[in-house]
């Protein structure tokens, strides 16, 4: 098993690190520290930030909880075991203007005690995707250019394996449309790898927690200075509504952590400010909304 | 087993009803007329409102759906059988105005075919809650004695049952509050009445469809006039937040909706045309606002 205490350490610098770089891009709001305790086990740094420059709303967290395992918790994991460990760092970023995207990273360590296997009694799991209000698509290339090579250096398989995972995963049946453009994503990886692909993914997890921010700043620095007006903000609105539907109906870190008696604050740090539903809303043909559209899809192919 | 045909003509009446009352309490929205087809058999017609001087957004939807069952939904359901029928109308309305409270009433018949049990084929379900941004205590009192009086034509024992159903169900465990006020709500109730309380569900549920309508009228005209300003609009933004929380999240009939293939559109046609998140958000204290969430509280008596 891993030493808890090294997780730890790597993902409170993380933390600390990419809500330092996220001040200095931001420029004018700041991070509050929420310190939590959780009455079970453990607790979590929580830094939501809000009304920024760039940044309207998000959140930088970092959690490490413990405790007896629930039977429903057990469950819905499809683990067995008497106590469970997890420690991991959750980002999202909602910018204010409608040309930069949101972006979301989790980096999680897990561990199950009690258990009679041998197997799968502990793991890493994470990603890092996109989600813009509009799909450009020399930002889209470049975001997915530099998560290849960042995971090549891990293995060699990862970036199509993971690229595909966060098709799968960021995706609204009810919709029929990826969240975004994707990004990598991937659960229970066990720290050496797996025998199909043996690599180091405490590294690659760390790879990931320390080229988050400096990709984040390209893409933003790429798409804050364009100018826009109402019409891009109320594509933005109901762009955000889709955000809510997926992170309420369908992600399941964040309904395994509210059915779990999570820290809900925490974990809803992910929602907009605000977000729109509006009746059957169809962009007009021809439209950038329209040309968006077309881009939420699986399988697309951003470094061909 | 009910005559379909006899469901479907009170409930397409009861929608329409509702339709033109709402339209005369409004003054200025009109009713859009969605006619939709399911391509597994059956089909519905939306009824969605927006930008009235009452109503900033709803619907009132009336479906009739049917064709084979599912394993998926026989799991969800809780039922076994081949082939299933259902039918109802389902209304939300979200007020412009703060101090006029959102409503909600869904009434549904369903049948399953082909199931070897002789009970539980065939049943009512339905029910009427009130969330308001502010909980005014003569309103929800004056509210929750009209749907007495209603039950009360019924069975003896309705509105105690429904109102504690309606506070169980509609309830946020991750925030540890009501939605709102409550109302009634049941489920799974055969046309007779169960043993412990015959009665003539056909006609409670038809009762409640043409109760909804004036009682909605009754509880807008006591509130619409109040003047507000952005503080009370920035709260109920907030309240829209949990009641989009409460859907995505809880609701079964979204869920289930959502996750068999429903249409989506009429299915969260339910949602507020705009809904806020801050982080931790805490009224001020002895606030107005504060006041309304000491009321969001399970077994509040309205009628003593």
């Amino acid at each position: 098993m891993m030493d808890r205490s090294n997780v730890v350490a790597a993902f409170r610098a993380i933390q600390d690190g990419i809500c330092a770089r996220i001040e200095a891009l931001d420029k004018k709001a700041r991070f509050i520290d929420d310190v939590w305790q959780r009455p079970e086990g453990g607790g979590g740094i929580s830094r939501p930030i809000s009304r920024g420059d760039l940044v309207e709303k998000g959140g930088v967290n970092f959690s490490e909880v413990f405790g007896p395992l629930s039977a429903q918790a057990a469950k819905a994991l499809q683990v067995e075991g008497e106590a469970f460990y997890a420690t991991g760092v959750s980002i999202v970023l909602h910018a204010f203007s409608p040309w930069v995207p949101t972006i979301h990273m989790n980096i999680r360590y897990f561990q199950v005690e009690g258990t009679q296997r041998t197997d799968g009694s502990e793991w890493f799991g994470g990603g890092i995707d996109l989600t813009p209000v509009y799909v450009d698509e020399a930002m889209a290339r470049h975001f997915h250019r530099r998560l290849r090579a960042e995971c090549n250096k891990w293995h060699p398989s990862f970036y199509a394996e993971h690229k595909r995972w966060a098709d799968d995963y960021f995706f609204l049946p009810h919709r029929n449309e990826t969240r975004g453009v994707g990004g990598v994503f991937f659960d229970r990886l066990p720290p050496e790898g797996t025998d199909a692909a043996r690599a180091d993914v405490f590294g690659y997890v760390q790879g990931l927690g320390n080229m988050f921010a400096p990709l984040y700043a390209e893409v933003a620095t790429m798409m804050r200075a364009r100018p826009f007006a109402q019409r891009e903000r109320d594509w933005q609105l109901l762009r955000r509504g889709r955000y809510v539907e997926f992170n309420l109906v369908h992600d399941r870190g964040t309904r395994f952590g509210l059915e779990t008696g999570g820290r809900t604050e925490s974990i809803l740090m992910s929602l907009p400010a605000e977000a729109r539903w509006q009746y059957d809303h169809r962009p007009d043909a021809g439209s950038e909304e329209e040309a968006t559209l077309a881009w939420l899809r699986k399988g697309v192919d951003w470094v061909g």
